[in-house]
């Protein structure tokens, strides 16, 4: 039995995991707003369940030194600067304790259980607040040389177009992050009569529900932003040469208002088209991957390790 | 003693490989213009080298099965789709005859004897009429699904920019092609006084030399391509999170007027610039790395087969 934890800005997701399974599904608040109270909640759930495991995985966000189970930083947690999160708990606990940037855990969840299991060369992002990415390249999950790839959200697909969070222009997270889309949403709202207006605070589910019902402007907005997103896909798949493109978190499941729109951008974007059997598919694990993924890198850095 | 080929559009460079040394280098017409032709050419190249080697190895732009040693198609030459180059040869000459894409045979070279020696996580681009791309990730040559990896050249940089040769808008290679550079300077002469006016035609290596020697429009076309470029290059790094980013290709010599600017964009525009340690260098090979490259392929390729 491993420990599965999937730490977010909000909620700490915990699975107890068996054979690739978890068994039991548990969520407790994070504590980010101060280090060391973070620190200490996490102690705290791994402490609950430490008499029935061998080992804990830990996903978390942010750039992390998964062979040595530090937290160089992370955007979800003031103050979180070179935290040794692996050694502290293996110490504490005296079990293995193996952490790995949260998207990577959901790649490796989905890959090993999940949407992208049985393939060489896979890519997968999530869209939510943010844009995350990660991939399999030569049947190797990929870290990086500083434990940094992935980072899909921040691809320049328009340097003169708007300022983003990051300080840069034109990255696809201005474009497709959760804030981004219903603002673009409340933009062609203002001229166009729509089942939108109706709602007083917007949201990309609200959206997505409203452009299944056949909105014209809420289908406007996956429109838009499906081809944002095939844009940067295009450039990713130009560059890895995937077989297959893994779309996770919530807006995954929009279904066909947001894949059309994406593999049409991808089909006349990429080079070569004719000469591939490439996939974009929704992820299969949903919350579970990262769980899921958090733990089978537990299980195999602990195998390795004996 | 092996034969490594660079077979391009207009050239065929050929070098007899002795443990990752050029004994000689030659050099014949590639003979792009008919199917048939360039094949027996290539046949014709092999078989004066036949009786000194052991194996061979061919580089040759396009998607190339290196598995089986299949062109699957070569922007090169009229008329290839699924020429069996490595198979065809090998049977005439009764060697093991390897093929791999030529920007991936320049990344083997710089990796094995270059300016990539020694890197886990490497990115190489090459800049010339087209360009080109390949990646080292997690210590192995990146090939992808179909041997399509490393398109740098068509990443998009600008959805809404002006159409690329391959149908899409604002490509990469759209603003640093050899001939958009020329088109760029010819461009900002018109209204401005320049040493590049007393030329007849402008080349990159032109325009380079004015830069060095102080002109501000050939300097300001520097400054704006090596912008571009550094605006490409930081999505490669905030995906692939290479320690090594390597410029090959004529302009890769240009020096400071180049790397000045696409340095100091990759520092503005990477996530976490403080948390790296990226070098961008020219390439140390040249002309050699494609041909030490293909042979090391080939020697690679060999050994593993016995």
């Amino acid at each position: 039995m491993i420990l599965g934890l999937d730490i977010g800005g909000t909620n700490i997701k915990a699975g107890v995991v068996n054979a690739g399974k978890i068994v039991r599904r548990y969520r407790f608040p994070t504590r980010a707003h101060q280090r060391q109270a973070a620190v200490e909640q996490i102690k705290r759930v791994v402490d609950r369940f430490a008499g029935r495991i061998s080992a804990v995985g830990i996903g978390c966000a942010g750039i992390i030194d998964s062979e040595k189970g530090i937290v160089r930083y992370s955007p979800n947690f003031a103050g979180w600067e070179n935290v040794e999160l692996g050694p502290i708990l293996a110490r504490d606990f005296n079990k293995p304790v193996r952490v790995i940037n949260d998207v990577n855990a959901i790649m490796l969840g989905e890959w090993k259980y999940g949407a992208a299991r049985g393939y060489d060369n896979a890519f997968l992002f999530t869209l939510g607040t943010g844009v995350g990415g990660a991939a399999v390249v030569e049947g190797k999950l990929l870290f990086g040389a500083c434990g940094f790839a992935g980072e899909f959200g921040h691809t320049t697909i328009d340097f003169k177009g708007p300022r983003c969070a990051c300080g840069n222009r034109g990255c696809l997270e201005r474009y497709v992050g959760s804030r981004h889309i219903v603002d673009l949403a409340r933009r062609l709202i203002r001229n166009e009569r729509s089942a939108l207006r109706a709602y007083g605070a917007l949201s990309p589910r609200i959206i997505a529900r409203e452009a299944r019902r056949g909105d014209r402007v809420a289908r406007a907005v996956f429109d838009r932003i499906g081809t944002y997103i095939g844009i940067g896909v295009s450039s990713i798949v130009n560059l890895l040469d995937p077989e297959i493109v893994i779309v996770s978190g919530g807006i995954a499941r929009a279904g066909a208002i947001l894949f059309d729109p994406v593999r049409r951008t991808v089909d006349q974007l990429i080079l070569g088209a004719t000469f591939r059997d490439l996939k974009i598919i929704p992820a299969k694990l949903g919350d579970d991957a990262g769980v899921l993924g958090a733990a089978a890198w537990a299980a195999e850095k602990s195998v390795r390790k004996r």
